[in-house]
């Protein structure tokens, strides 16, 4: 199917994604598939003002009947999962299989969000005041501005957006530039929904904002979007943090991740390679949660070097929508340069690269071969998060020199071990194990379920998204005490009687 | 008990609190209590470094076993209690009662930490994948700075020290530079636990620091700091918590209320005017959770403003350490100048002010007479926190009417409403009630137990603290899936087959 | 439409519905519109073995799976709505609206159970011992035998089957001897999402077993039926309950309530009286939850008396399929029987009866008009159930005397009160009010949403369905820990040196 | 020490240990250490109403200052472990080790249960209905009877108390006629806890009865005792069980074990010998959790059994108070019997019986040779649980054989694996591995540590007492909705206008 079949199968008119100033193309053959208008920065205080409003009557809507609008966008999204899988697929460049898996992703999480409209769980506590009554509760907190990446395009929006919705949170999202077509589509999807439920809701409840810094920036600084939630580099994130925290809004920030493998000597090899192929070269190492970095036991680290190479050697790579594709493209050329870059410093640094130049025979997009560098140590240049498939492989002796090598990068999203020992595994779950917001055994570090808490430590920057109590980030917390008694006793036996 | 036997019964040596560059002064009477040692700024690093080491110890030490460190802790300042007190009533002015308040506040959290030093509860997750177990778990987190304000010298250190202790991280905590003798002589109780403790805790658990702006600075811009409990003026929180954010760390900030209270037709007026007088008057109006604004209805304004005056006519300001009184003194004359400036705004914002000025008979110290003013609206003088006993009562009409006034603030701390009506009281606790962190019926805004969570929204920092899960603040999330089984399923149903 | 149809349109073929042993009756018309085939007593095992194997492997189906039949179920119960509704009516007499509201209810705790399916938390523990992780795991459990009554013939299966089967346990289900055409239709949906669901059910995970005691006994009695939830009246569950005890099984009882509404002096009449009538007459008072008691203050007796005459006089009787109709009929003669008896013993307790003979002007089955009694005090017959539209009124002067009243009854279903007082109400929701599974302010005892947990205490029999936590009864609670250090601690410091 | 020293050591007058019916020996030597006074079995229906009365009052004091008294509880305890702990030891022959292990464990819980008692949490949750409030309280249930066997006097009964008098249930104690002398003086000790906590607690909170059958029958038998906690036999709990259920009374039952240890091919055999020497001869194998069947990898068995052998020819067995002794007493000369006959058993079923007999060169008391008892198959014998340091040995091939051989006994309570693999330590703790209730990895069957909830599956009872939130099994759990709108809808959109 050509670009223009898949974007009218997924809803979109020519009137929208033509005409506008917006540049869209997709890496798999670098084609321009549209030019779409982008949202005027001085109309953000608007939207902004629309989302607070809808918030102010959809805050009244009771939770469970949140919920169902998030059931209906459940169905629609399964209704609409083919087409709308296609659309990552050409504007992200992933593989068929994975852009269905975001779907299916945005799906879970709609049915897991269901459950929780009628949970949204606060407690009671125990007084210590006689005829007193004590609870926590939960309400909704405002709108919700949500800043996407372009590796993940849909599916970070549906961990956030099913969530806030349930929580009582309108949605503002302004997807990356490079992928505001999935954006456009969803919100289609939605709006049927939306239809679907009826008047109940206002509108407004999902805003769609297209555009670059300067509209992303309106949403970070607005008092009136008490929430932002961002995906994207670390370097986006120090800078959007502490401006959401001047303002005392409420960051929940998913950045870089450095991930790391560590390969025990008990590891099931076979097992080992599969998920260091997928999670390396999978999305064409684009996910945050790549494998970047492979902690190998020296007893083992030739014979999986060499299981990696041949693996390597079979992967095919090309045009995501072939079937049999799995190594898509590089979304931009500047992704190419950066890649170039690292791999040359990583040689410059002891390094010796396999793989990494551009793939053989494929045209179009910008295709590369993935590269598995055999590092001497933790260089600088391992310590930093490239968006490419690159793995550097480096040894060990002791697990706790794995360990240290592990947490010693400044992300902290995921990690994992491949060991059959009880106590290698234990340990790296334990305090003293990885530092990272996922610790895995015996699976990669990329591919999380949607019912765990999402998000990582230090320069990942901190937030959760997804399952858990993930749903607490987009709500405020309310500690109450009604006294019902004729008496007034203070806390802590304190006396002070006028 | 004049100053110096006061210190020197609770362990403090004239060496301690001679000899120093800081000067304390007691705002009983203004006298200066002692000169004590500041920690140079570039001995901070040090002071860090000591803590990342102590926590490499500490995270491997069972929580129950940091909790027994704690409830050792709680059982030295039950041992303590009225030493400590004095200290809190010599260097904050509290009159006793509170000042012993304070301390069981202290040891109430104490308790609770113990127990909750055998839950630090995680979750095991139901995993979409078979062979799979997902679950998610608290990790110890890192050295935890803690910088505390005046007012209430010791309760909030508690707050955070009990629970950061149980979780396994070593604290460094930097009293206010008005308080600092009260930490002294909290660190001398906090050791004398630590004897008992024995051998498995590490050195240099608890630090304190002594000194300005420059040494909370240190703390604040240190990545080896990763949680940073910050109470103060919303002013300080403003600055504070985008240099946390920066450095990727975790702000917990208490920062400014200016708190409410609404008085329904229904309420009952006498509990009511014991609400207010307490805690629009108690430290002197100094606690970040006092009564700053009164929201009554029109019908019964003028009574409760007439019952208000006789009330305050009758208290008894003064030495605080002695019995009967039931105000104490401003911790300095900017507090005096500042009380007088604002109720100067308010005069000519149309207020009417009653009391106010300079406490008759008392001497030595900034001993002021609580004031009740009559506003024709919610002015901008009345919207900003000023850290003094005065009082702003304006009418409503409607509930709705109340709970908009009582929310246009830029703080979200405390807040109450009394009443009688159960679709009053419960509306106010609703979505669309109260926005604060604590929405109370028929108490007071100030006066929280340990049990529930203490923090508020906007300006006011969205920090949590105490009970509840705030524990939580103070531990990394792991979220782990072991896969145990021979295969190799990805999540979403994604197939990638090398 | 007449019962044949209806039957058909549910999908029932005649050569179900004719030709067996079990003659089905609908109380709409006294008509037979059935003979079904029974379940032979000595084919039970056989049925319970298959459970066992079906248990087997549906436990090793991830839960999230698990869900997503009971999605699937769910997506079923929506598409036949209307046609199921219609069977309720037709079996149950029912009017259309509380047919389509039970078949609802079925809806909704599928939605719920999906999210459940993620869920099912367990927690992670803080261990005592170095080197030593403690957690809490639920696992499913086995077969479930679900025993239900008439009056709900589908909701409360519901209720436990979407729990049961997202917790991995196969469902057996002994519907009413008077209502097994809805749990024929029922499983007939079920069937539908199996298949839709594909290969990974095994077969006969739900089985419906069709007779009389000599079925439910053969459940009652296997310890291959571990759980055990039987709903239905106070006399069964003492049979039942102890009979599974011996054998360590684990009841889930839902027996007898009868409930009170307290009506205060404060209280909202209007909303008061339509309350009284819904919950009192509604399903025509064969609720489990049907209001049976009304004790009022004197100030407001005699007011609210009238106003009730009022009402019920306008009441309409008559068949439940036709619009407007609010009162049905009665399930059989037995139950007209029991009505009149103990209306004859509330008058010769002292009782003034109101209503309560046969319904003018209605033909077919049992048609009754509602009784008001007024009792001059809480006699045995008021401490009674009877399965039937009595409204026994009594009047009260303290709270105290009020709730003393409320609790002096053997059952411990559900209560409320209205009040628009928050003392009042909250005294009654407190440790020393009602002493009911469930506690209503200003709204009538019956109608419980999902998302609680549903069930009384005393007589009510103590068991929990539904919402909240109720789905741990369906699983078994794991507590391990693992060692993963090289040393053998033990725990309370216990040494025991070989 | 004699025995009338630690008496009087521990708080016993003679009037006490004097005069009374009931003769109580110590398995140390077989002396009587003293004639007690029984309770007549027809005071009971005023012991109960004592507690009903005591209950009244308690439930309306605040659960943190229930707190304080079991705070003050395990202060008096730190105060009289050596003392307590000796009668243990003089009571049920423990060493002197256990006997303090023992009392330490009512250290923890009472720690535990004082964090609790400002927790109790309930849940608000989200409703359904515009203007409603759901939520889900605990309150206090009525007394709570306690019914203790010999083999742990003291510590079961802690993990009631502590946890049912800060759930505001009054406590009535009934301890095994073969250790009444503990009761007595924990019952001194509470005592003092009591009179520290000064006017707050009603009289009658803890009340010991003394005697048989007949006085436990009143407490299982009586409405009035909603809760009973029966620690002891499965044959006991089937007569008890059902007794409470008839009753509509809420059973906590802690059975019998019958636990087994798996020992795989890379299990740490050094630990493996020292966990299971300690948790098959500790106590004399009279713990409920006491090692009773080794399933051993045939290719290890052999080596493993050797090590056994060796292992328990080191063992010193005597006079429990003597340095060094690691097995004390059997309880009295009916264990020898039964333990005898059950060698006689297994010998006839094929099995090798090593050691068994009496202990040499030690007087007094029953003193046996630990068995260990090979068998070439998992009999009825090895299937039944005898109170005695008797060890089953019996092989296997697959994991799959190890887990069913470890499940096919009627018995529930604890079980452990020794492996250092990952995938056989997972799938023991998973849904197709050991269905107890405990179940370890690489620690023995016995000692649990008090954060986790402790019990068993099938004939072990199904109760749940300690750690987690076994709590809740003192509590009546409520929900509510308050409806605090002017509209009165009915949950599922049912419709019914009056």
């Amino acid at each position: 199917m050509n670009h223009h079949d898949a974007l009218t199968a997924a809803g979109l008119t020519d009137a929208e994604i033509t005409g506008g100033t917006l540049s869209v193309r997709s890496p798999i053959d670098g084609a321009e598939v549209a030019k779409i208008h982008e949202t005027p920065a001085d109309k953000m205080p608007e939207v902004i003002e629309r989302a607070q409003k809808a918030f102010k009557q959809w805050r009244t809507v009771p939770a469970p009947q949140r919920g169902e609008l998030v059931r209906l966008l459940g169905e629609e999204l399964r209704n609409a999962k083919e087409e709308l899988g296609a659309i990552v697929t050409l504007e992200a460049g992933k593989i068929t299989s994975e852009g269905l898996g975001e779907v299916q992703e945005m799906i879970d999480i709609c049915d897991f969000a269901v459950g929780l409209s009628r949970q949204l769980y606060g407690l009671t506590i125990a007084s210590e005041r006689p005829g007193h009554r004590m609870s926590e509760t939960w309400h909704p907190m405002g709108p919700c501005g949500v800043i996407t990446a372009f590796n993940f395009p849909v599916a970070p929006w549906s961990w956030n957006a099913a969530l806030a919705l349930v929580c009582g949170d309108p949605v503002i999202w302004k997807p990356s530039e490079k992928t505001p077509l999935t954006a456009l589509v969803t919100q289609r999807i939605f709006d049927r929904a939306l239809a679907r439920f009826g008047a109940d809701a206002p509108a407004d409840l999902l805003q769609v904002v297209i555009g670059g810094a300067d509209i992303g920036e309106a949403l970070v600084n607005s008092r009136d979007v008490p929430v932002l939630s961002a995906t994207g580099s670390t370097r986006m994130g120090a800078i959007v943090g502490p401006k959401v925290q001047a303002r005392f809004g409420r960051p929940i920030m998913e950045l870089g991740g450095n991930n790391a493998m560590i390969v025990a000597p008990s590891a099931d090899l076979d097992m080992a390679v599969r998920a260091i192929v997928f999670s390396a070269v999978g999305t064409a190492g684009q996910r945050c949660t790549s494998l970047r970095r492979l902690i190998v036991h020296h007893s083992i680290r030739e014979e999986l070097t060499e299981k990696l190479k041949q693996a390597y050697a079979s992967l095919t790579i090309g045009d995501p929508r072939t079937e049999g594709t799995l190594v898509g493209p590089l979304i931009d050329e500047t992704a190419r340069k950066e890649m170039a870059s690292a791999l040359k410093s990583a040689e410059a640094e002891g390094g010796t690269v396999h793989g990494g130049g551009d793939a053989k025979g494929v045209e179009g997009g910008v295709y590369v071969s993935p590269a598995l560098v055999e590092m001497p140590r933790q260089t600088e240049t391992v310590q930093t998060e490239t968006f490419a498939p690159i793995l550097y492989v480096m040894g060990y002796d002791t697990l706790e020199e794995a360990i240290e090598l592990q947490n010693d990068v400044p992300q902290g999203l995921s990690s994992c071990i491949f060991t059959l020992n009880v106590r290698e595994a234990e340990t790296f779950l334990s305090a003293v194990g990885s530092d990272c917001g996922i610790a895995n055994v015996n699976i990669g570090p990329s591919g999380a379920e949607i019912g765990g808490a999402f998000g990582g430590e230090k320069e990942t920057g901190g937030g959760r998204e997804s399952g858990s109590d993930a749903w607490k980030g987009y709500m405020r917390r309310q500690t109450s005490t009604v006294n019902y008694s004729s008496e007034l006793p203070l806390a802590q036996g304190v006396k002070f009687d006028i």
